[in-house]
């Protein structure tokens, strides 16, 4: 998880809102509202899983190759971990 | 919303999975999961949404421009609202 | 091919500026340009592919769902030729 | 651009191939092939434009945080300049 507590939380508070948009769509589609308004929320949702995962991303290259007195063999296994992931991520 | 109860049932289906990833990702990081480990489990929810608005574009498509006897006028309307929904979420 | 001579040619415009882009991506990496600004012109590629798919996705749809006097049962069959393109392209 | 002359390769293999797409999608319209047919070569272009955004995206990350000698500050203002076009090319 991410090292620092601010970017813990900050990770969080993004989960929890993807959490209250599926359970506003839920709502939603259960009273009937109209499907052009539910693509739009869901078009939302979309969007903060995007935000979530660049943040993330982000929050683990810092952690991973930037923090502290590392090697280069060190950040060259840790890039070898993160790359499959930025290829699946960008299809 | 859909129309047919059982493309509504699919929907929500979806929904509440999306749900329950992101109950467990806020689990993943309280109990401080491996950042690779959380980062998958975002990419998930991330490709979820995006089966979710596919599965409602589709949906709505049929619906909309598909089902009944409709007038080339009144599609034409219709579509006209969808149009930017489809340039929005390709970005 | 896109039905109207002007839908044609939008799309046509869009092709070549996009290969336009790739003349110049090639000509930055032959003279050596900093790699800041070889990322910046590929996701300026990557962005008209994505303009590029919703346009010719919208006018697909206009041409096929919309336009003429057509039955349910025709649309339905051109829907799903069209469903399995949406489903892949939102991956 | 890279630095090793084997990742320059790649990517001007890449960009290059992304070209002769472009070209053959033109001669596509100008013969006015079917619409589907257009739809997929288009999104195989969509594709190579996100494969090839990985890879450069991998290539530089490599090349600034993990090749050769660095401290943590140098690391931390070459991350600075990648985070935002992480953000951006994840909407």
């Amino acid at each position: 998880m991410p090292h620092s507590p601010e970017d813990k939380k900050r990770i969080l508070t993004r989960v929890r809102r993807i959490r209250g948009q599926t359970e506003a769509l839920e709502r939603a589609l259960e009273k009937g509202d109209a499907c052009i308004a539910i693509l739009q929320q869901i078009a939302a949702v979309r969007g903060a899983a995007n935000g979530l995962m660049a943040e993330m991303m982000e929050i683990h290259l810092k952690d991973e190759l930037v923090a502290g007195e590392t090697t280069e063999d060190q950040r060259a296994a840790r890039m070898a971990e993160v790359a499959h992931l930025i290829r699946s991520y960008l299809k």
